[in-house]
């Protein structure tokens, strides 16, 4: 097993990219999906069923570990890795996104971001040097910058103003990193849906000189359409030797048109947030399993799916047990859609190698007006 | 496969009694304990998960089927077991313990009882009859008799009365059954604490020749004294080539007591809710895994376990994913705690088979002050 980290760009289809990231925990397929686990956990998943649905790699939230249980506290029980039972890469980001959007009494100067947990009120600060403690605690492979995520929308001064400052972060997060082999830091790319920002951000961050990159400020309310029109040119400002994350996307539709688009690796809470919910992701489109149509519905969600939930249940029982409140809804649920994000992405991965990517695209939308799926 | 139901009495060891039923659906080793999955879920476990554990047979609610999804909708969709994924035997009350202890509006009278649902509010009745015909619909392998829980403490007056009505609703009970070949219903031993109500109840079942009985009426909040009391002479007023099945227990030691007694199938909730509140069952006692003093205890629940819990997590882990109210927390600790007492069932029947029953029990009530173990 290899002691470093790297990245191999396998095949190219248009701007899709097929590629291998390879650590000292194991290998990470690209283009992939990373599982979102929060609290040291996938909700409602074992970690190795999580594994059984294809995934390589998963992200951990640094604000909430730092909170609770503590970082300190997870290396001295071993890191996150052992804590949970993953034993393959774990991404975590710095911390910086959710500090914003969950704490309270929220402070940023330049030298980073004092605030209080939304745990106990606690008081906290998260910094560049900090993050990169805090994730070299928790024994990340794959670690990011502490940036500041850009609000959308935001006037073009204010855009350059906080990627200035998020690049200035970039440089204090690999001086603070240092030299930590078998482990990667990941710069960010900010500059909203500024395109000369988005140039100036990609030139900053190469200078660095980082073994992978990610983009960020997306997702972010701005729509599918103003983000595809960034992923239009933002990752080609990368270098195409080097892995590309779009962080927090998305729909099964903004997957695929990321992919499309040269992104690498992405992360979302979506398939597990919506499997507690009710709401399962499949080739038709999504099915809302609360809708009392499916009371009586011998079918399983998708007759193709091979995943525990469409292999051994009903629409019926899986409505049933999401009205009864049972746990079992969550568990099956979580399960099938991030058994079929993985497909998605394993489909991709095909395609891409077969140079057959467009085709894959267009069955992958014509399958989804098809069925007899509620309307998202 | 057998197409019949048949009980083998394999050993005893004192009063206490190794055995095997055959079913259609497969065999159940006795002594027996069935965990409990109310609304076709064995909460927080995926029944696979449950025959990991060493189950052979799992318990279904029929009060809580009928009034959701509904019995005639489980029947549509091919019954019980295809409908929760468990291909194995299922036992079914009656429905009559439940309609009394969480309905609304409860009115009892010969003919059986009418009520409203606690879920909608809905009207229903439940008979004899129709339970016979809701068991039925839902495909349980063993059917209980409808018959009246009686409340305890009760006067020896109430409990001989309430205890004839049981008696002739088992009649109705049997009568409505009818002749079901594969198929098993057990009548239901009534009368209290009071030893000549509890031989006169077992001298009206045993004319009415069942393929098993249950001992009705205990765990009902007399303590576990007063429980083993009745145990000491109940068991043995039941004929010796039936299983016995004890309703409603217990936690660890009452089932070793029940066992030692002659009892041959359990069932309780215990582990399973157990497992959602943060309690965890051991060798060595009960472990209040929500106690601040496990936050960084690397070790696991039980060393010499080997669930899934204890195989992978330290107490830490299970403190932080209870503290955090993630699922993964109920997964985890119902697993260990079904798996704790399937080991404690696998545990009995190997001592029976050697003779060495007391010996294993001394062992079992030894280990239980060892440790370091929250008080239960």
């Amino acid at each position: 097993m290899t002691r470093t980290f790297s990245f191999t760009l396998e095949a190219t289809d248009g701007a899709a990219r097929l590629g291998r990231i390879e650590t000292p925990r194991g290998e990470i397929r690209t283009p992939a999906f990373m599982p979102v686990g929060t609290a040291a956990t996938v909700k409602a998943m074992m970690p190795e069923s999580v594994r059984a649905t294809g995934a390589d790699i998963l992200l951990g939230n640094t604000y909430h570990l730092m909170l609770r249980p503590g970082a300190e506290r997870i290396a001295r029980l071993g890191g996150l890795h052992a804590f949970m039972n993953w034993e393959r890469p774990i991404l975590t980001d710095s911390g910086g996104f959710q500090v914003m959007s969950l704490a309270d009494l929220r402070k940023m100067t330049e030298r980073g971001v004092t605030f209080r947990s939304h745990i106990d009120g606690s008081k906290h600060e998260l910094t560049p040097e900090s993050s990169m403690e805090i994730q070299r605690l928790l024994g990340s492979d794959i670690v990011m910058a502490f940036d500041e995520c850009t609000t959308f929308p935001a006037e073009k001064e204010v855009a350059a103003s906080s990627m200035a400052l998020s690049m200035r972060w970039a440089e204090r997060s690999r001086d603070a990193f240092g030299d930590r082999p078998g482990h990667a830091l990941f710069g960010i790319q900010q500059g909203s849906v500024y395109r000369d920002l988005r140039q100036e951000s990609a030139e900053a961050l190469t200078s660095l000189d980082f073994p992978g990159y990610a983009i960020g400020g997306l997702a972010v309310g701005e729509g599918q359409e103003a983000m595809f029109d960034v992923l239009d040119y933002a990752p080609a400002m990368l270098p195409q030797d080097r892995p590309r994350y779009l962080m927090g996307v998305g729909k099964p539709d903004d997957i695929v048109g990321a992919v499309k688009r040269g992104v690498d690796m992405m992360d979302c809470v979506l398939p597990s947030r919506s499997g507690r919910t009710g709401q399962a992701f499949t080739r038709r489109g999504a099915v809302n399993i609360k809708n009392a149509r499916h009371a009586d519905d011998p079918r399983p969600l998708d007759e193709q799916c091979t995943c525990p939930a469409c292999r051994h249940y009903s629409r019926a029982y899986l409505h049933h047990v999401f009205r009864a409140g049972e746990m079992i809804s969550g568990m099956l649920l979580t399960w099938h859609n991030l058994h079929y994000f993985q497909q998605i992405m394993q489909g991709m991965r095909e395609a891409i190698a077969a140079g057959t990517f467009e085709a894959w695209e267009r069955e992958f939308h014509a399958a989804r007006g098809e069925g007899d799926i509620d309307p998202v």
